[in-house]
């Protein structure tokens, strides 16, 4: 079941870190999100407050948090936050409540020069991978994606018999994983062109995927499944992936087992862990499937799940190429999507995972495809966008763009808005194109 | 390039440990394998010898230890290999040639002394995983199997236009691998008949694999390739893996992004890691491409890997049902595969997982895919041998089988043998299908 909002969802608070107050920011007193930043030649635990980050162990040194809050942030003092999510919902409200009344207009003198001593400006550090991703798994769940990219692989046949009944998903690469701001070199891999015998090179239609993914919190015992009516307590928070793609490899090596080298050379998971606290009032009634659509099988149904298991994220795709940067033009806009279009909820996503007995694990990541929606406009990767290619995307500054060059940055964005609420973000999940290694 | 055989392969060695000289045990002084063993809560690093382990901490707390081998017996303090793993060759080696050197008859009685009380009776123990794996990857590499199974899926088109081409492959769950012994749950799934809906329930097809796994050594950057002729550093050891595979669950879900749930519920692994080093004797030519085949294109080419990439390792695949057991009657051995007949080395497997800069960490596990050879009788799993079900195989004590029942056990065993050398075995990987959950 999923909660009313409370009081640190008001949007009527203020914090007195001043830059958390702009309108249009990710990261008002209202979000909180966790991400790992560096210190030195380690991570620390930090909350996105503004312009600022809080180091959540310093504070908590400074004996900022008490009672279950205080066990939550003994938790914060590692260089992950795979710790934190092992604790579970009581712990994570908690710390969240704590933060929300330290960093509030309304603190104490006291309490804010202590907090004050706690923060670092973002600008001045590095954000590392939020947790150690011991498996990372990644859906298929928007049916606007599987249709269109189904109908250029096979246009008679473009959406699988399988596809409304199962949420189909495959294992991604855990090492592979890198944050934000790290560059990505263009893969070599195997391609054939229709006629010619296959080659070894590098991609030529390399291409993003925009993603939403949900970090696991306590996870379940080998053999045991995830009802959905009880699969809150195990989600985390969100993050939003760029699932880089080179479809010239999976266009030739995907059958029968599915995608491998196209896309385990990396994939780009942004820094703050948006928590499914800070997105309780954002959501949604699930995807209303079309009358003809057959009903969930009973595992996948619940009616809370129904209810509210979508969540109001919209999510933008930004290139700057380039060109684009040395002539100083901003990154442009070429998708605007939205989450609650998904065919599956992340609950669906993860009970159907846990429904044959396999172990999620506390910071196992579980991605949720690209998502698309039915608007040209809408879709979550180039492929799609250019529609393999024919119709290239005409960026602001006069480049067309079919597949990625190498120098191309790819941005994703993401953020909640609702009426009577703050707007809240999730920060940039960017990336540049390195050339192929010679 | 594979070098020769040296003095801790000489057949005519004897170890003080008299149950290491009874012909055909697994565990000769001429292998050696490393695994993790509990001792109260936790795993420590042994080396088998005969029905005996080396608790090799223990020895080298015992100062038997000097050199390269004294640095690589540091790295066995830990509670997995990963360490020792990440070491790589030179300290591999002095550590083997040094346990070697300690075991053998010609040891003196203060070095016999001291090991002895490093000894721990096998029979007393529990093996556990032999090492953290990051990512574990799955590989699809015998044609005989690819093209058995491709021939009842796709009757028309039975081994795909990429088969010999690319060694195919995908990533499978790191959780829910379990080590030999561990009981394995009968999976829930959606499985789907012909002409009905689909339908959630207990798999009735459920099946094993039979492989060999490659535990990696010294991993690569995000970014770096391996070339195939620099391969052989990067490999630690072999293990058996049983790929158990719930078929019903595979052929509903498996398009287009590969097996997800018919597999990642539980995979095992055998508890003793042979290493590279104690494989030096049974290497074997590669796979011999029939004329009509393709050349591996460059990069998966290399002249010394078709000399000596394959390995002549013996698979056999036992079953005993529950009335099997009670009945007294011994496994029942159902085939019998040989490793060098897989279409693409191990080399090769590894060296096209990093063509594209993926990065391999130490610890990973890379799986072969099911080893059938090109006789009936040599096909390692039922859904080949009883011919998807058409053919159900006969069992000492009368039963048949053509998928598995609650309380059949499975066990892998392999062995490498050659003339003028020592044979020596991996040990079982074993597991037990338990009624699914209720």
């Amino acid at each position: 079941m999923i909660r009313e909002p409370d009081e640190t969802h008001d949007v009527s608070l203020r914090c007195w870190v001043e830059s958390a107050n702009e309108p249009g920011g990710d990261f008002p007193i209202q979000n909180l999100p966790f991400g790992i930043f560096q210190a030195g030649s380690r991570g620390r635990v930090g909350i996105a407050i503004g312009d600022r980050i809080l180091d959540v162990a310093a504070a908590h040194a400074a004996g900022m948090f008490r009672g279950d809050s205080a066990l939550a942030a003994d938790a914060c003092g590692g260089a992950t936050l795979n710790a934190l999510m092992a604790l579970g919902v009581p712990a994570w409200r908690a710390l969240r409540l704590d933060a929300s009344r330290l960093l509030r207009s309304t603190a104490t003198a006291d309490a804010r020069q202590a907090v004050e001593r706690a923060l670092v400006p973002m600008a001045d550090v590095a954000m590392l991978l939020p947790a150690d991703v011991g498996d990372y798994t990644d859906y298929y769940a928007s049916v606007h994606h599987a249709t269109n990219v189904g109908s250029m692989f096979r246009p008679d046949n473009p959406l699988l018999p399988n596809y409304k009944y199962v949420p189909i998903g495959y294992h991604g690469r855990a090492s592979s994983l890198v944050p934000s701001g790290a560059a990505v070199r263009r893969p070599h891999g195997q391609t054939k062109e229709e006629g010619s015998p296959p080659v070894f090179g590098p991609s030529r239609r390399l291409d993003y995927e925009c993603e939403v993914g949900v970090f696991i919190g306590p996870g379940n015992a080998l053999g045991d499944a995830i009802p959905l009516a009880d699969v809150a307590p195990h989600l985390f928070g969100l993050c939003l992936v760029n699932d880089w793609s080179a479809r010239d490899i999976q266009t030739w090596e995907y059958q029968p087992l599915g995608p491998f080298l196209a896309k385990n050379f990396a994939t780009t998971v942004s820094p703050w862990i948006v928590t499914m606290e800070a997105l309780v009032p954002y959501r949604l009634p699930a995807y209303q499937r079309p009358a003809e659509d057959p009903a969930p099988l009973p595992y996948l149904y619940d009616h809370a799940d129904q209810e509210s298991g979508g969540i109001g994220i919209t999510l933008d795709v930004f290139l700057r190429t380039a060109h684009m940067r040395h002539a100083n033009v901003a990154p442009h806009r070429v998708s605007r999507a939205h989450f609650a279009d998904m065919y599956w909820t992340i609950g669906q996503m993860v009970t159907h995972h846990a429904s044959n007995g396999c172990n999620l694990r506390s910071g196992d990541l579980v991605a949720s495809g690209t998502v698309s929606g039915p608007e040209p406009d809408a879709r979550g990767c180039l492929l799609e966008l250019a529609w393999r290619g024919t119709q290239p995307v005409a960026l602001a500054g006069g480049e067309t763009r079919a597949f990625l060059h190498d120098g191309d940055e790819v941005i994703l964005r993401g953020h909640c808005a609702r009426d009577g609420f703050a707007r809240i973000g999730f920060g940039d999940c960017a990336g540049t194109v390195l050339p192929a290694a010679t």
